[in-house]
């Protein structure tokens, strides 16, 4: 059933429901943004196929029987339930400057990660973050739920406050595996890491400045195993997506 | 000594010789918006290590010797050629819509891709790309070289004028390995794919709607893998960066 879904992707209009998007008798009343993008852009018509997720890893399959000016009403047509992800992937990234951290959550979204973690570190550069962060937490939602709809990813990943790393580490559970991005001799490829069985699997990344000494040396302390990710310094974002498509082929497959 | 050079990137300032910065008497003599750049906004001062990257493996160790208006003059204390990588991959990359490309350019040069070839394709989205392709080009490698400096990639990319996929195919060596991204069942993941001693990697990756039918029969006749990035739909960026990345840990370590 998910793989006959998964064929017909890119002809199929998805919606995301929030908790106030209910489902009754059968029916969802599109109202607001999403009735207005589906009607208005994408110019939906009586009979065609949207599909509804709501970011638990339920994809509703409805077809529109309704368009009347502001509301999309859409009838349910089966309900099918996602298995969530064997693996958990907690990417771990430093902050970058700006709007840096919003195509980071989109691209990580795209490509299945759980929990997503920015990042206060020593070298990073985040002046007028901290007092921002609940609207940069709202922003980064609405991202992640657009992602989930452009992708067809009916797990929306968990998005944490930023918080320094010794903090994250404290909120990692024990009996996984702990990765860090780094540039130095001792870091080895992820190829190399031991195949494990293991469902938690951590990945830090650094500034473009690195981890610092007090850093790395909490992380080495927490078990974290330095790997190269190239014998270049990306930014901050390319590593981060870099990091979660390795590791998903190494651990997630 | 790479690896020395690479353990300070950090704290080094870098520049990009274009063909028409001379190294004279063991000096370069920079002028317009590198020197504006270096001077204005890095605020370097005399006795500052600064590294000038060719594009074409040399890195020139220079130190500041001078800070003249706007000129700033570079010592060369060494230069250092690297090899170039072992393995070349060549990233087919499906043209998408306005200016995606930008930071699909710049992702791929931080990763050490040798070849970005953009491609129209038949569900693509490439309008008015055609007779602003010179426009485009000229935009891409400013940031290429831009990335080749923020990364230390000593390696910049040969970046291909936009053409078909069946053109791309035509310009590709024989003997080397050939994946195209697919969401199909009968894709396998690039984990799974024969360890092999090629040193040209080709890597398709399509627009979100997929490469066409006729297109896929094209490729399947050229010898081409269908490989699985996922189980989502990824947005081409997303999906080309993921792509060299996993085939990078699979052929290039």
């Amino acid at each position: 059933m998910v793989n006959r879904i998964r064929q017909t992707m890119s002809r199929t209009y998805r919606v995301f429901a929030t908790d106030d998007l209910p489902l009754e008798e059968g029916m969802f009343h599109l109202q607001g943004e999403e009735s207005r993008h589906l009607s208005r852009v994408l110019r939906v018509r009586v009979g065609n196929a949207v599909e509804v997720l709501d970011g638990r890893g339920t994809i509703f399959r409805t077809e529109v029987v309704g368009v009347n000016g502001r509301v999309v009403v859409l009838k349910n047509l089966e309900s099918v339930q996602v298995a969530k992800p064997r693996v958990a992937f907690d990417l771990g990234v430093s902050l970058p400057k700006g709007g840096g951290m919003d195509d980071i959550v989109r691209q990580l979204t795209e490509l299945g990660v759980s929990f997503i973690s920015p990042l206060f570190s020593e070298h990073g550069d985040v002046a007028n973050v901290e007092h921002r962060a609940e609207a940069k937490m709202g922003k980064w939602s609405r991202i992640s739920s657009e992602a989930c709809k452009q992708s067809g990813n009916p797990w929306a990943p968990v998005i944490r406050e930023p918080r320094s790393f010794d903090r994250w580490l404290r909120e990692l559970p024990a009996g996984g595996v702990r990765l860090i991005g780094c540039l130095g001799a001792n870091a080895v490829s992820v190829s190399s890491v031991s195949k494990s069985f293991a469902t938690d699997i951590a990945f830090a990344i650094g500034p473009e400045g690195g981890f610092s000494e007090v850093e790395k040396a909490i992380a080495e302390d927490a078990g974290f195993v330095p790997v190269c990710l190239g014998p270049h310094t990306m930014k901050v974002g390319t590593a981060a997506i870099c990091a979660l498509a390795v590791a998903c082929e190494k651990f997630g497959v």
